[in-house]
């Protein structure tokens, strides 16, 4: 396996403060840490998440993921002046995340006011091996003179959600004259998190503590010689009443036990015990490319990297938001992205991650059987946004329109209904990669069932046939209309696959069955025109058109909202992302390579990409194609969502199913690796700029290591059982634990219109 | 009247930024500003607060005044770069507060990283001729070529208090494409608060609006020429549901008509209109010395200003914060502060305001029959730590201490007992000043009564005398001691006073006069020794003493209780503040100069001043013992608890009572001016290094200046009526409307150890 790569930042630059604090952030799922400054500034938003720490701080408000109190942040003063990159001058910067163990560094000269220089370090880490434990160092040398060095860092609770305050301070403490404790309670007593964290210093250095006005400060000085360094490490440890082993009553004396025991270990052991669980995270995970261009591995191990950081594996009441745990963004909800981009990653590397993923949609389901019954359907409808309990957390109206003083009712939650036959894709597509009997027989089948008769509940007869009406498809732009192709297919697909695994399983439900057989031979699938078109609804295309060529340039901005309305938009055929793109990326089976082609050509220059969610996708379709060239460049367009120019477009969080789409286009476009009504397909389609791509999976327990090249396939598994896979349109046996390689089977197609190795 | 002085400041200091804040602090008695910049510092805590606007976060947190949303905040790019004065070099720098008329201003060139130079002109101004009204001017010349400008501003409601939130965000607005709105309710719903904003521009500038995360935001932008001014003028308006005049319904339409009124006017208008207020009151209100020391003029002027800043005159039900409306400390409750230290000045210049302080006690007496009955006590027990309601806002526990996880309840509200009497203290020295039947018949009376027989039934019997037992007098640190001097003798002149005006209005209560007469008859009033001492209370005399060098060499700090636990420093003779030396300065008639020099030769030693209310008290004292150059520096020692050096002693506001015993030392202590037993009286002792102090007050109705010098006495009055006043020992009489000179009637006294013209 090749190096992993870094992610840097040489200069520093106050524009952009926001979009590294989240390209850099740290996380293990449980805990996500912003890449801020150890010194403030204003421009900067600090914040610290634990997975699943909800709170709605009035009934005026949303939900939202709690800005923790801060431990990272460091007041430092050397020799009386305030170390603040805005002054002095920058001699020597450079930070870097580093993909392979977490850790970011960031090493830097500071000339200060006082025209004295100070070499200053800081490393920190979210441990990998240890959920609740974050670690940072900073070592500060200065390098004309011997100096005084003060820093005042601690637990501050001062930090808010943009003004909103979640949190009560119910307790701080100094214990043994050298733990800092604080303890938190939401404010509507829910929930509790308790912080923990200890200083080590130079022995020559002395501390004080205060605590007032939410801060628990320890505050910190000594001399240190010139070219010697003044080093602290700071250990904290964070746990909260989410945690299975919280209890009330020891929850103090627990954490800092735990802290207590970290602390002896030291800054480098800890970091190693880190870096071991990334080590063996990488092993099972990483593709390497070889390209040439090098930032496509950059981008695959970047968007890896934060799949890692974002992915709660501790709880299966917790699921991944849509900005993981970097920002934020949505208020830290969770939305189909989670299903549909993230968790097919999951599948396929770590399935008991996906099965967890999943698990959290079945805890939830009382919540989605009370809003279909509110809305007066029957099964299970999940709401559009979810936070913990599962509840509709999509606010029922948008921000207030400030010239018109109006709130518009938000539709996601009320139409876009097409999530609940996501969910029951996401379930048939993980039982397709792993057999999980056990899964499907306890909770499955019964996502499954809950949402099909969801959707049966929800048809409308029409001369006989079932429609699907008032609906929101994936293309936000379209509103309200009935018979979305990818919502009708969708939830077709959903019926279909309840009534078959009832009936795999061989449980009874003749009511379910007939209802289920009456639904799936009426309901109204769109069918493809002769010139192979597929009407994205019933309105669609007779709607105007308009040259988007201007707010194409802009993807991602929704500049067209300024120039025009949502109904106005809604009136056009205008898409925010793909959407009957989008059914032909979900159920590729029921459609041909012509119906792939045509609609992509139809539907593309209609789309303004202004969801991250769009361009990867289209990528994977145009590789499906065949058209390699054209794949290539969305799919490099896609990597640059957040890892762009623009300074501040993840200021607020990483796009998180952007992520999940850079692994699906590179292997599910690329590499071609699909699971279709289960069959393990592979169709490679390289970029002409990749030699090779290759990467680890597991199909059906057994661990496979895949590497393509232009002119070779190669697989091997350590299993004994054999193997079948179809190969363009072979299907072969590969005995286990040998590597077989296999060339011939396609030709590779240079941006060619078509390709042999085509899915037929 | 000489030029009122400025407040200058004469370079940009990150670290006095908080000091400065508060020293420059706007306010017009209705609102407080504190004197943030424009551009934000993370070390800067901005502020905006409205008197009496006042609200609970939770359970676990006391009632404490809002800091509002935020309107003064501007994000200013200079040919992209961020506008901060810790990058770049200051080439020149001056801000200064105009005290004659509120305004501040700053004066800046700013050579940025880029090299090039701008010239920064602030201005702004809360107007005392409308209350909710604030104008903020902003310059900026480009100096060294064409430039681009961006300015963000509008009404940000991402403030706390130290992370605290107060408000929902109910609306946001933008009318005409030009104003904004910001509708805001407390999380209880009990009050709203409404502010407009508009920023009239270059006409080339544009602007776009938005709103999100409780930020309402116009970004503004356009070229100007070198050497031009790219000028924005922000006029705002605040309102609140405190407001008499306001209507839930209409308040948005009334805000913006009030400000759409304004902003016609424009600034000059504007500030000239609120600068005739100011002259009035100045006129009303200045103490003008002659001295060798500028600083004493300074320090006048800086207390006065910042009386108009603190005082609300537009509502009984505010009185004035022990931070004023300048800082968050003590959370913006009020105390004894406002009766003892403040009142005084008011009742002599404008005793319309004075009574309408007294008023606010009134109005809260529920609240303090209420507490005097929880408590098992008759009467009215006023909270130690009032708010809007009256009701005892103390925390029933102090701050948790971080080393032994413990909670100490908090004395004061439960012993501090003596702001009872210095209430009744205050209403009686009111009527004296202005005999005012009417008040005194429908509220003071009441008052007086009610304090009284909270007295009467407080008080224990021992041995047939009666005692006061587990008090704590001003000297907060000598706690829950029995016979506190202090109390015992205002609690004496609490009652005596109430049967006086009993009987004076000739209000029948038999009942009380008679419990009253048996109350003044038996309470224990500690008599002086041989020594002339009088014990502070039955246990003080007793106790060990301890060389408090160290300590007073750190007045303020509080830096005893690093050292010695409260209940150690409880059990040795040392004192926080002027205590029995407190007694001798408020009933002045009771004892002879030779008990208050005792007293004050005595307890002096053993008081660290760690409280602000100290200081100017000795200075008082050391004067009326004709200790001129003793007093002269306890005066200017007190001047500087905000003026002086130490760069955070007034971070979280202005120490009120402190500014106004700046007054009461140069009036009541240099000038001698008092009202003793109804009587006007005047012992002039000037400090050597003063050639004179002139001032205007009302006595009776009358008006009078005041001027005295080494040698003369000079008053005039605009009255026809007679004016009684006692010089020295000798009773006077002045006829109105002519001006008399008095000479002979006192020797100067140069610091010799008494003065011929002391009180008897």
């Amino acid at each position: 396996m090749s190096t992993l790569t870094r992610l840097k930042e040489a200069q520093f630059n106050p524009h952009t403060l926001n979009k590294f604090a989240t390209l850099m952030a740290a996380g293990n799922g449980y805990l996500g840490l912003r890449a801020c400054h150890e010194e403030a500034y204003t421009e900067q938003t600090r914040g610290m998440y634990l997975a699943g720490f909800y709170h709605r701080s009035s009934s005026a408000e949303s939900t939202e993921l709690v800005n923790l109190p801060d431990v990272l942040h460091m007041r430092i003063e050397l020799d009386g002046e305030l170390f603040t990159l805005l002054s002095g001058t920058i001699v020597d910067y450079q930070r870097h995340l580093d993909f392979s163990c977490g850790e970011l560094r960031r090493s830097l000269v500071w000339l200060a006011p006082n025209k004295k220089r100070y070499q200053i370090e800081c490393q920190r880490f979210l441990s990998a091996a240890q959920h609740s434990l974050l670690c940072s160092r900073i070592a500060i040398t200065p390098l004309d003179d011997d100096a005084n060095v003060t820093i005042s860092t601690g637990i501050d609770a001062t930090q808010t959600n943009s003004g909103r305050q979640h949190l009560d301070e119910t307790s701080v403490r100094v214990f043994e004259q050298r733990y800092l404790q604080g303890c938190y309670r939401t404010l509507d007593g829910s929930n509790e998190v308790v912080i923990s964290s200890f200083c080590a210093l130079p022995t020559n250095a002395c501390s004080s503590f205060y605590a007032k006005n939410r801060r628990l400060t320890q505050h910190c000085s000594g001399k240190v010689a010139k070219g010697d360094a003044f080093i602290m490490v700071k250990t904290n440890w964070i746990a909260s009443s989410l945690d299975a082993d919280y209890h009330a009553e020891s929850c103090s004396e627990q954490v800092l036990n735990k802290l207590v025991q970290c602390v002896e270990r030291g800054y480098e052991q800890l970091l190693a015990e880190s870096s071991r669980e990334w080590d063996s995270w990488w092993q099972k995970s990483r593709v390497v490319v070889e390209s040439e261009d090098p930032e496509d591995q950059h981008a695959l191990d970047f968007a890896l990297y934060h799949q890692f950081a974002m992915t709660p594996t501790h709880s299966e009441r917790c699921s991944i938001a849509a900005k993981g745990l970097t920002g934020e963004g949505y208020k830290g909800h969770i939305f189909w992205d989670t299903e549909v981009f993230l968790l097919p990653f999951h599948m396929l590397t770590q399935p008991g991650i996906a099965r967890q993923l999943l698990s959290y949609r079945w805890h939830n389901l009382p919540g989605a059987q009370a809003k279909a019954k509110k809305n007066g359907f029957q099964g299970a409808l999940f709401p559009w946004e979810s936070a913990w309990s599962g509840e509709e957390e999509t606010p029922e109206f948008a921000a207030i329109n400030i010239r018109t003083g109006l709130r518009q009712k938000v539709a996601s939650a009320l139409a876009e209904h097409h999530l609940v036959a996501d969910i029951a894709w996401a379930v048939d597509a993980y039982y397709q990669v792993t057999r999980d009997d056990t899964f499907m027989r306890e909770r499955g089948l019964t996502l499954l069932l809950e949402t099909a008769r969801f959707w049966i509940s929800r048809a409308v007869e029409i001369n006989g046939r079932l429609e699907l009406h008032d609906v929101i498809g994936p293309d936000e732009y379209t509103e309200h209309i009935d018979n979305n192709a990818y919502t009708n297919y969708l939830a077709w697909h959903n019926v279909e696959r309840a009534k078959h695994y009832l009936q795999q399983f061989a449980i009874h439900d003749a009511d379910f069955v007939c209802q289920a057989d009456d639904f799936l031979e009426r309901i109204w699938l769109p069918v493809a025109s002769p010139e192979n078109l597929i009407a994205q609804d019933d309105s669609f295309l007779s709607k105007p058109t308009l040259d988007l060529t201007h707010y194409k340039a802009q993807q991602g901005t929704q500049a067209i909202l300024l120039d025009y309305s949502r109904a106005e938009v809604n009136e056009m055929q205008i898409l925010k992302q793909a959407d009957v793109v989008m059914l032909t990326y979900m159920l590729p089976w029921l459609f041909s390579p012509a119906q792939l082609q045509a609609n992509l050509d139809y539907y593309e220059p209609r789309t303004i990409h202004d969801s991250s969610l769009s361009k990867a996708i289209h990528g994977v379709i145009a590789a499906r194609c065949g058209r390699l060239e054209q794949a290539y460049q969305f799919w490099q367009q896609a990597c640059l969502i957040d890892l762009g120019d623009d300074p501040h477009s993840c200021d607020d969080g990483i796009h998180a199913a952007a992520t999940g789409a850079i692994w699906l286009g590179a292997v599910q476009g690329f590499a071609g690796l699909t699971v279709e009504q289960g069959q393990l397909r592979l169709n490679p389609r390289l970029p002409v700029a990749w030699q090779s791509i290759s990467l680890p999976f597991i199909w059906r327990g057994v661990h496979i290591h895949l590497t393509i090249t232009h002119q070779h396939v190669t697989l091997s598994t350590s299993s004994d059982e054999p193997l079948e896979i179809w190969v363009a349109d072979k299907c072969l046996s590969i005995v286990g634990g040998e590597t077989v390689s296999l060339a011939g089977f396609f030709t590779p197609a240079h941006g060619s219109g078509t390709t042999k190795g085509a899915v037929q």
